[in-house]
C-alpha cells in the first residue's frame, strides 16, 4: 500500500484554531505529523496538495441498520406501531441475501460521502453486509443479532459459533454480540447474549430504552427499567454499548454511569418518530459516556452523522445552556468517542492512530470566513464541504468520486422498485 | 430574457408520487406546464433535460440578518449577553458599507447554493445590500431597520422617506418596516412605525417573543407581553411578520392567529442560543400562519433553509406525535408560506407563479430510492442534492456553480481577517 503524504494540512490546535502540518500514512496509520516532514520519511510517498483542506476526523457511526437504506421514506410521518407493522416489518420479510448486499451497497455510499468509515449495524443476514465493508475499505461492528422472532432457539448458539469463527478474520470489521432489545428478547435468551459475552469478551450492543412505553412495560413484565434488567441479568458493563437511551429515571443514569457502559444518542430519529428529546445535558451531567449514531435511514431519513452531531449539539443548549456542549466536544461525540466504544485505536488526527480522515474544503462557502475551524466544522457546514475520505490509510472518496456510485444508485433504486412491485 | 424549456421534468403530485411534464418558463414566470408542451409553446426556449431532475419550489427565508456571515464562528456556545456585549455588537461597529457589501455578497451565494432565492433582511447599511441583490438576481425583503440605539430620533422620518422613495422600484426587491423588537424600539417609535406601516400599506417584521427574558421584562414594563403590547399599539395585524414567536402565551396564540400575522420560526437559532423549543405544534394547532427563518449565521452558524426546515419538522414531532407536520407541510413553511407572508406571487410550481424552482438531483444517493419525493426531500437529502436554481426565470446557480463564487469568498476571508486583525 502505497504511502500518502499530506502536505501543508490545515489541522486543529485548540479551540478552533489552526496551523498547518505535514502529516504521513502509511501502514494504515497516522506514522508521522511535523511542520515538515523531511525527504526519508515522505519517501515512496503520493504527495497531496492540503493547502486548502482541513484534515479532520472521519465520522464513526455508533448505531445504525444499514439495509434499511432501500425503505427511505417508504413510510413517514405515522405512530410507531402503525408504522412497524404495516409498512417495515411486511418490507423486510420480503428482503432476499441479494437485497441487502445491495442495500449495504447504498448505505456504504452515502456513508463514505457524508464521512462516515464506521457503523455499527444491527442486522439481519449478515455475510452480505460483511461482504460489502470488506469490498468497500471502511470499517464495521456487525452484528449477530438476536431477537425471539427471527432467532429460532435452536440457532442461538450457531450465532455465536459463527462470531467465534469469524472472529479477528478482518482488521476492520468486527462482531458484536446484538440482542435486539428487552421487549423482543427473552430474559432467558438475554441472559445467554450477555454471558457469552463476559465470557467470550464480546461487546454486547442493544436498543435501550427508547420509547416511554418500552420501559413502562418492562417495569410491568420485569418490575423494573430496561437498565435495571440488564443490570440484573449481569450485563451492565463496560462492554455494553446502548443505543437510543432517551428515557432513562435518575437511577438509571447514576448505575449506567458506574458501570462504564456507553449511551449511544440517536436524535434525528428519536425526534422524527417522536420517541423523546434524548437528554444529552443530563446524560453529560451524570458522567455517562456519550457517543452517535444515525439509526436506520426509515426513521431519519439518511446516515449523515453530520447532521445528528448538529441535532446532538443544539439539543443539549437548548435543555441546558447555549455553553453545553461546545462544538469540540460535539465533534468528539461523533468520532473518537464512538471509536473508543467499540475498541478502534481511532478518531483523533495524531500519530500511531489508524488512519481515518476527511479533507475538509475551506473554500467551499459554509467553511468562510475561519474564525473557529471547528465551529464551522460542527455547526456551518455539510456533506458537500468533505473532499475526500481516508480509511485505514486509503482513499475510499477523491474529490466527492466514490468508485461506482452510479452502478450502486442503478442497482438501488431497480431493487426497490421491485421490491414494491 | 430567453425563454426555458425544463424538459420531461419530475414533479411531485400529490402525497410525494411523481410524474413528468415539460415545464415552460418565460417572462419570469411558469408560463406553461403539460405533460408535453408544443412546439409553439416552447418556441426559441433553451431546452433543459430535466429527466434525472426534479423540480421543486425554492427556500424563502423568512428573517435573517444576511451581513453577519462574516461573524460565522466568532462567537459560539457562550449565553446571549456575554455573546452581544463581549463579541457580536463590538465585531458589529467596525463594519464599514464595503464590508457590508461583501458580507453580503457571500450570504446570497450561499443562500444561492442551499436553494434559497429570497431573504429578508433585517440590518443596517442596506443600500449596499440592495446593491448586491440586485447583482446576484434573487430576491429580498429589505429591511428599514428602527432601533433606538442604532437609529437616531431625528433621522426616523428619513428612514421612512428612504422607503417611500425605493418603494416598487425593483420588482424582486420590496423594503419592509423592521423595528427591531420591544425591548430595542421605545414605545414611542414603536407606535410610529406601526402607524406608517398601517397608513402607507407596508409590511412590519419585528422580533417578537424571542427568549423569556424579553417576555419577562416586557411584561415588568409594560404590564403585558410583547404580543399584548404590539395588539395595544395597533400592530398585531395580518401586515406583521413576527421572528421567533418561541415564549407565546395561550392567550397570545389565540389573538396572534386571530391577526392573521405570521410568525417566522428559526429553529436552528433558538436552540444554538438555549432561546427555546419553537412551539411548532401548538403554534400550528393554535391556527397561526407559520412560516420559517433561518435567523443571522452568528447563531446558525449557516443560511441553509433545509436544515431548519428540517429541525423544524422534527421537533414538531417530538413535542406533537409522529403525524404532527408531515413532508409536504414542512416544505411548504419553507417555500409558499413564506412567500405568502412577503406577498410574493410564488413558492409553489404552477402556471403564472413567479419562475423560483431548484432543480434536485435525482441521482445524489440521499435522493435513492424514490418511494416519495417530497420525504425524500425534506428529511433525506442536503443541499448537495440541488443542482441547479431559477429565480424569477433565469439560472442563479448551474451545476452547482454560482458566477464568481471564488472572488466572493476570497474577498470575505480578507474582509473578515481585517476586522479582526
Amino acid at each position: 500500500m502505497k504511502k500518502i503524504l499530506l502536505k501543508s494540512a490545515v489541522v486543529d490546535v485548540h479551540g478552533g484554531k489552526t496551523t498547518r502540518k505535514d502529516i504521513v500514512i502509511g501502514n494504515g496509520k497516522f506514522m508521522k505529523i511535523a511542520d515538515e516532514v523531511s525527504a526519508e520519511d515522505c519517501d515512496g510517498c503520493e504527495v497531496v496538495d492540503c493547502s486548502n483542506f482541513a484534515v479532520l476526523p472521519a465520522f464513526y457511526n455508533g448505531h445504525t441498520h444499514a439495509a434499511m437504506t432501500l425503505l427511505r421514506g417508504y413510510a413517514d410521518d405515522m405512530e410507531l406501531s402503525r408504522w412497524l407493522n404495516e409498512y417495515i416489518w411486511p418490507f423486510e420479510a420480503k428482503l432476499t441475501d441479494e437485497d441487502i448486499e445491495i442495500a449495504s451497497r447504498l448505505a456504504v455510499l452515502e456513508m463514505i460521502k457524508s464521512g462516515t468509515v464506521f457503523f455499527s449495524d444491527m442486522y439481519w443476514h449478515r455475510e452480505y453486509t460483511m461482504k460489502v465493508v470488506e469490498e468497500t475499505g471502511i470499517r464495521a461492528a456487525i452484528g449477530v443479532t438476536i431477537s425471539d422472532m427471527l432467532t429460532p432457539p435452536d440457532e442461538l448458539e450457531e450465532n455465536f459459533a459463527f462470531l467465534a469463527a469469524h472472529r479477528g478474520e478482518s482488521e476492520r470489521m468486527k462482531l458484536v454480540v446484538m440482542p435486539h432489545s428487552v421487549y423482543t428478547v427473552s430474559e432467558k435468551i438475554l441472559r445467554r447474549c450477555i454471558e457469552i459475552a463476559k465470557a467470550e469478551n464480546y461487546l454486547v450492543h442493544t436498543h435501550l430504552s427508547e420509547t416511554l412505553s418500552e420501559v413502562d412495560n418492562c417495569i410491568r413484565q420485569y418490575g423494573c427499567t430496561p437498565v435495571r434488567l440488564f443490570e440484573r441479568l449481569g450485563g451492565l458493563r463496560d462492554n455494553l454499548i446502548a443505543a437510543h437511551c432517551v428515557h432513562f429515571t435518575d437511577e438509571d443514569m447514576k448505575i449506567f454511569a458506574d458501570s462504564g457502559a456507553t449511551a449511544v444518542l440517536n436524535p434525528c430519529s428519536n425526534l422524527k418518530l417522536s420517541s423523546g428529546i434524548p437528554p444529552v445535558q443530563k446524560l453529560l451531567e451524570a458522567g455517562i459516556k456519550l457517543a452517535l449514531g444515525t439509526d436506520g435511514v426509515s426513521s431519519n431519513n439518511n446516515l449523515d452523522m453530520h447532521e445528528d452531531m448538529k441535532f446532538a449539539a443544539l439539543l443539549a443548549k437548548v435543555c441546558g445552556s447555549a455553553e453545553t456542549l461546545p462544538a469540540h466536544e460535539a465533534l468528539e461525540l461523533a468520532t473518537s468517542k464512538v471509536a473508543d466504544a467499540y475498541g478502534i485505536n481511532a478518531g483523533t488526527i495524531a500519530e500511531g492512530k489508524l488512519a481515518d480522515c476527511l479533507l475538509v474544503n475551506l473554500k467551499n462557502e459554509r467553511m468562510v470566513p475561519c474564525h473557529d475551524l471547528i465551529s464551522n466544522w460542527v455547526y456551518a457546514a455539510d456533506s458537500e464541504c468533505i473532499d475526500s475520505v481516508i480509511c485505514n490509510g486509503k482513499f475510499v472518496m477523491r474529490n466527492r468520486r466514490v468508485d461506482g456510485e452510479e452502478d450502486i444508485l442503478k442497482e438501488a433504486a431497480a431493487c426497490a422498485a421491485r421490491l414494491t412491485r
